[in-house]
């Protein structure tokens, strides 16, 4: 079903039973971009160093459009009922208390989706808003202070709170105007007075004439009038009139702040369900979610796994579990579209699934690859055919699958998210130290700007065949095919004017110990996003992240640059310097 | 007339023809964004200052409709006729030898947009494309470079010129599979094999190990099959045939570049044509204009009035010219759609007009307000009126305002662009340097970050009323109202702990002396962007300007915030701190 703001208020009441009810959901989304120029991830970057990065991506771009479709038991019928949603979401400018939004886009992503017939025109006319904790606080506390501030000046002047505006010369006469045109108007019988159309500088220094000269005997405000905003003044028996019409509109604020919530209630009803969450090539959509609809993403990686541990129990990602040691010889590929149609079919064995009777929902055939509510779809079913498999080879029936032996078939892959790019298979653990895997073929090179791969290769060549990974036009990590030639290539490379050599251990040693400007201790985060408590807006008070926010802009300064791995497609080039990824996304 | 990709081409001779016969151009732009959160103008900026902060600005953003109406005189009738186009302009992603754009939007100016029916979908499906010189001639060299390194390499291996990717384990098993397929493919009668789907990373594996293996027998390359790029396999006859298909892949992407030049097309032959050309409100569009159609922006103020100078004989600002000395008594105000109402009527008396034969244009009477076309034309013809206006006043008929008396008359407006929110009625003045005010009354005051503008206000009540403009949370500029206080101020308040106060002219120097690390001489631009010569890349790289990029760049990591001078439409709320405007352009 398409949600966007028309029908969002009215299904979200059928969205929350879904919830309730539902075995596990599977979520997508569409975004406006993916990564930043200056940003892309290293084959031999650490779980951590990828983190830091995505987090920074995450922070630039939007998430458009937002999929979920919810897996339930029916145990009358022995099968699986499901139904899609589809959001629309975007945030238009709420009022000028919140600083209007700034997002990035990156043609290519923009691109992508109007050629998958992605309507721009309905996102931006009827996407659906939202805030995410932090955002949701900031907002009522504003919306308070400036109650209070209103309260304190009743007693003032208007002009002792507000910055004083010169009046500049060529606008004297029009203001002179008014304050004449008030004059009449208060001395008349008339209940309103319709202002001259004036610009948004005017309207500020008649607010200020007004309250000057007319404080408790006439109330100024705007209205759009054939879209242009129009000031009318109103008479004031007294002032307590005046406070009235003014506590009337906090309140409408404060109502209408729900309204901003929008999508992220979703989101907040997903976490209080503690279902199983499921996304394919996970990492990033589960970022934006978090950060978009719940609370900011954490500098600190550490912190960032308390957040997840404080928010989802269960987190599946289809692309990891396609492509561990158990599928890959039955899954030749794990691109999504891939993915679903090898895992629909023998040597697995779908259980029966169906449409919710009264809901709307996909069928596998529709070709709606890369509308967010499909793929949460064809995700969801991928992870249902791959988690049935498991069952059949240990004869699970379904309504066992779903109990819990079945969830212990899961284990393997529980919490943990697939990364993309990275060496050795390394993935990121949700709810455990991530894995150490040996990089002690691995080596850290600095040399002349001049230098292409082919000088690289050269320089290793006594000691077999490398892969070259760059990281800036003077700096890469060296991997060596025989691994067991690492020592014998340090000792005798390691002397030269031209280039230096060190390990990887070491490097990292280097990157942490520039680290070490501030001792950041995690703490738990509480389970408070739900409940709407300012868990992590609190601590960034505290200045305790401020180390890791210094440490992150730091290291992100320097200029990191990738090794050619881009799509060939349409050529079969020479390539003599390093080129970026074109698209990460476009190899899930 | 609505212009995009589709019809584009079809029309180009039909603008060029109405560009040669013009009297002038009116133009307009709309814009996905405005303006950068950290990069806002102050009222006692210079007007380099403003320069270089709407430069910035406009690196961040995109023009996504421009609009272009020509006017002429029709001599048989002794009437104007004009017509107008509406352009879609959006670059979509080119190849991966340029990096996809990434593009900024301000969600107030994408609902502006919206709200008055702006056609995302058809922008991101038929923009036309656009490039400025610079990236015209990277984009030769990168071809010219490619086409060179394939030649080089025709004699050597592919993998010579190419980073060596190393072959996953997972992935052998595949790689070894199609090898034996093209090997089956070699020996028998087949002349073009379909490789299996894989993703763009196995491609770039199976480029790689085909060039090793079958290196002058079998030429790979992808086609969109079902939109999905799939791999073909074809046999070479000799080493000259993969040459030939090379050459024929180059001279493709050559003459792919036209297209790519698109709409800049339109901005070359104005240039070329030599005519007057109008914007109302103009600087922000004026420096798109240049900086996305024609060349970069450069760093250097005086730069950039030598870059208008070699591209531009005469610029007007219809702002500029509505808010002189001479018009201001009868036009009370600037704002565009009641600028063309003010200068249509009685004291104004606009020559007769008709939308050209056979061509499209706009009537006043058309609610099309803030669509570009629409907006260049009633910028036009505001022009138009004022013109007039002031050739009644000395007996000029249509054909002599026309003529050399009637151009001098508007000699006092020539090539002066309007500065919003400046004090003291500043302007950018386009071919001489900038007029000189007295800033003696103003003062830069530096305090504790508790202070509001409460505290300011009192600090200098001994002297009057004052205009206090924020600059950060602990400076601010203040200009006393009464001007003869300056140095009674001054003298009075030098001496404390508590804040820091110097002279407006004291404060210029302390910036311009944190300007003095490179001596930046600027030297002549010549007319070379329509004849497609690199002056500007040339410049670049001589180092000439790092110097001035550097200081940019220390410049803008100073925090900066504005003085509220937002629109007070929906409250009228008590400020204790500075807000930043909502939107310059609503004001225009």
């Amino acid at each position: 079903m398409e949600v966007t703001q028309a029908n969002f208020k009215a299904v979200l009441p059928q969205i929350e039973q879904a919830i309730r009810d539902c075995l596990f959901i599977s979520v997508d989304c569409e975004l406006t971009g993916l990564k930043t120029e200056e940003n892309s991830v290293n084959t031999f970057d650490t779980p951590k160093q990828y983190y830091e990065k995505a987090r920074k991506d995450c922070k630039e771009f939007l998430v458009v459009q937002y999929g979920i479709t919810l897996f339930r038991l029916d145990e009358t019928t022995d099968s699986i009922k499901h139904k899609s949603y589809n959001f629309y979401t975007f945030r238009r400018p709420i009022n000028h208390f919140i600083q209007d939004k700034r997002f990035l886009s990156q043609t290519s992503c923009i691109d992508f989706l109007i050629q998958q017939s992605f309507d721009f025109n309905k996102l931006f006319r009827e996407g659906i808003s939202y805030l995410n904790n932090v955002e949701e606080d900031e907002w009522r506390n504003t919306i308070k202070e400036q109650q209070r501030l209103k309260t304190e000046s009743y007693n003032s002047n208007y002009n002792r709170n507000h910055d004083i505006v010169l009046i500049p010369e060529a606008n004297q006469e029009f203001i002179d105007d008014v304050v004449k045109q008030l004059e009449a108007f208060l001395a008349s019988n008339e209940s309103e007075l319709q202002l001259p159309k004036c610009n948004s500088f005017l309207r500020r220094l008649l607010y200020q004439t007004n309250s000057e000269k007319f404080h408790d005997k006439i109330h100024l405000r705007a209205h759009s009038v054939n879209s242009e905003r129009i000031l009318f003044a109103t008479k004031l028996k007294c002032k307590e009139e005046s406070e009235e019409i003014d506590r009337i509109f906090f309140e409408k604020l404060k109502s209408e702040l729900d309204d901003y919530i929008g999508f992220s209630q979703v989101i907040r009803m997903i976490v209080k369900s503690e279902k199983i969450i499921v996304g394919h090539n996970f990492l990033l959509d589960f970022l934006h979610t978090i950060d978009k609809f719940l609370t900011p993403l954490p500098h600190d990686y550490l912190d960032f796994k308390d957040v997840v541990k404080s928010l989802f129990p269960a987190v599946y990602d289809t692309k990891f579990i396609g492509s561990s040691q158990h599928f890959k010889s039955i899954i030749p590929s794990t691109v999504l579209g891939q993915l679903v149609h090898t895992v629909t079919t023998h040597p697995f064995n779908l259980p029966p699934c169906e449409i919710e009777q009264g809901g709307q929902g996909y069928d596998i055939n529709d070709s709606k690859e890369h509308e967010a509510g499909y793929d949460s779809f064809i995700t969801g079913l991928s992870f249902l055919a791959m988690w049935k498999h498991l069952g059949d080879q240990h004869n699970l029936i379904l309504s066992d699958l779903i109990g819990r032996r079945g969830e212990g078939l899961l284990k393997p892959y529980k919490n943990k998210i697939f990364l993309m790019i990275l060496a050795d298979n390394q993935f990121l653990d949700l709810e455990a130290p991530d894995q150490i895997v040996s990089r002690d073929h691995v080596f850290y090179l600095t040399f002349p700007k001049e230098w292409t791969t082919n000088n690289i290769v050269q320089l290793f060549s006594p000691f077999g065949n490398v892969y070259v990974s760059w990281i800036s036009k003077t700096s890469a990590y060296v991997a060596l095919y025989k691994r067991d030639q690492a020592a014998l290539a340090l000792k005798t490379l390691c002397q030269s004017d031209t280039y230096s050599i060190i390990t990887f251990a070491r490097r990292q040693r280097q990157l942490a110990g520039a680290d070490l400007s501030g001792t950041v201790q995690p703490s738990p985060i509480k389970r408070r996003i739900i409940t709407n408590e300012t868990t992590q807006s609190k601590r960034n008070k505290t200045g305790k992240f401020e180390g890791s926010s210094i440490r992150m802009s730091k290291r992100s300064i320097e200029p990191i640059e990738e090794e050619a791995q881009s799509d060939e497609d349409e050529d079969n080039f020479t390539a003599s310097k390093p080129r970026t990824f074109a698209e990460c996304k476009s190899w899930d």
